[in-house]
């Protein structure tokens, strides 16, 4: 990092890209989209008309006033909309899909939603699911940015006999906009998400909420101290309440499969740190470093240290790469 | 942020600064001393001989063979080791202060420290207890810079009767390194950081080893697909295994309070999860963003999303303020 986008495509893949829901994820589709030239027309719909006349402010792309109007003649519709959501918006495009069209999606959650939408999407058009893994902890159309999904992998997870030129497409579409793309099953996708993602943001909600619950430690020590580790967990339990409560509801299985692990785990922490058991902690505390060094390695994070926290102060942290 | 170290000091606060241990914060100390003119001479010491070696290298300051040739003459001592290691550096430089010699520290815990330190101090000497709660996931004499401790908070915890200029005369040092001084008891010390950095490091710690033992998730799947949210709790997972072993045996008491509850209020989210308790889960999330809101307020984060990591790209993420 910094990593660049690559050089804008000469003729667009698409004639028309239709995006539902203009949060985070599909407002950041318009930037990369148009600064990319995936697509002769981008519109976009969402269904709260705050954020329609917000994204019509930014310019982020055509906006139409109903979800039909925004994918008549679509060739790509995307659906950014909350997994709870997603059922019902391909209700509402189903039956306006043009023949060939690809409907695809960015929820955090593959199985939930391939079982809610493609009931609603008719044999003449594709749905094959993906999930851009990226994100900040912002939302709204004024949160996007055409870098979002730059060097992150995006997952693609089409049912079995789909249709092998709409997968290319898509996958031609992610790695436009910057991204690696991998093709992985539903179920598989779903926990090794509630690993990498699920768990986290639930665990990080979870200790913000303890500390606010504190009786003995004010909300104002809280704050003062939390750069001793804690504010760390106060960026992802930052994000978007409606996203999470549907990943949770909708990824229950998995998640309550690996919350199962994570507190066993650490149930035997704690008898280690009642015992003082010193040597079982310091094993623990020096084999978790290697999975960082590994994600450094892989562009997945910054090596300046404090996440990069400290740079642009005068004598700040050496950078390290 | 980005902010900077006041001007230097005219004169400095002391004659000769000794520092026990060259980790982090040790070589920390030694660039902000010089650079804010606090002490006439600095002497460091590191009881491992090739940091003392690396040290010399990076010319931090000067080095001393010894912890007694290192505090001799010296009128204020801050010991930099592991928390585990303060008795014992105590008990060899106690014979050695100088009358009127304010030794100090910087360790994580305060009463574990107090308890182990304190019977070593001549009554001739001051020992005052300090927490500057700053750091990076970085260990070793390479990892210092000088703005480590700026804009944080320094909490000093000195027993009942403590020499009223030694503390004002640590305060001043520590502020003059760009801190915030606040004055509390030892226990409610050890209770604050729990919550704010013990406990917060353990779950990190956890989470890292149970992704690592997924049988059903390779690690380069973690790696990948850590920008779900994973790869945060990785960066305090790093974290030096032998400063965070002492810490957790140190602070037992508190440590395992606020565990109790972290694990009470999981159990509930939990059980949400699974009973599919979607109001639930959304007041959580929705209440949890309070925090960081004060935590940016109050300047101890920057509100640049995903912590600035996208800072540098070129149409990278819109910066906050």
């Amino acid at each position: 990092m910094p990593e660049r986008l690559g050089p804008a495509r000469a003729t667009p893949l698409f004639d028309k890209i239709a995006l539902i829901g203009l949060g985070l994820v599909g407002s950041s589709i318009a930037h990369v989209a148009r600064r990319q030239n995936l697509a002769k027309e981008i519109v976009g719909f969402d269904s709260d008309a705050d954020v329609r006349t917000r994204a019509r402010e930014l310019r982020l792309c055509a906006i139409a006033e109903s979800a039909t109007d925004a994918v008549r003649g679509a060739d790509l519709i995307v659906l950014c909309v909350p997994v709870g959501a997603m059922g019902d918006a391909a209700r509402e495009i189903g039956p306006h899909l043009k023949p060939g069209a690809i409907v695809s999606d960015v929820g955090s959650v593959k199985s939930g939603v391939l079982s809610a939408v493609m009931p609603h999407i008719p044999d003449t058009a594709h749905f094959i699911p993906a999930h851009p893994v990226a994100g900040t902890e912002y939302s709204g159309p004024e949160a996007g940015f055409a870098t979002l999904f730059l060097q992150r992998w995006c997952i693609l997870t089409p049912t079995e006999g789909a249709d092998e030129n709409a997968v290319a497409k898509l996958t031609a579409f992610w790695e436009a906009a910057g991204s690696h793309v991998e093709i992985m099953n539903a179920a598989h996708h779903d926990l090794v998400l509630a690993i990498t993602s699920h768990v986290p943001h639930l665990i990080a909600y979870n200790i913000v909420g303890t500390a606010a619950d504190l009786e003995q430690v004010t909300q104002s020590e809280v704050i003062k101290f939390s750069a001793g580790g804690f504010r760390d967990f106060t960026r992802i339990a930052a994000s978007d309440p409606t996203m999470w409560r549907d990943v949770f509801l909708n990824n229950k299985e998995a998640v309550l499969e690996v919350l199962g692990r994570f507190n066993e785990d650490l149930a035997a922490l704690q008898r280690m740190i009642r015992w003082g058991d010193g040597q079982g902690l310091f094993d623990l505390f020096s084999r978790t470093r290697a999975i960082r060094r590994g994600i450094i390695a892989e562009g997945q994070e910054t090596a300046a240290p404090d996440f990069g926290r400290h740079i642009g102060e005068e004598n700040g942290a050496p950078t390290r790469s």
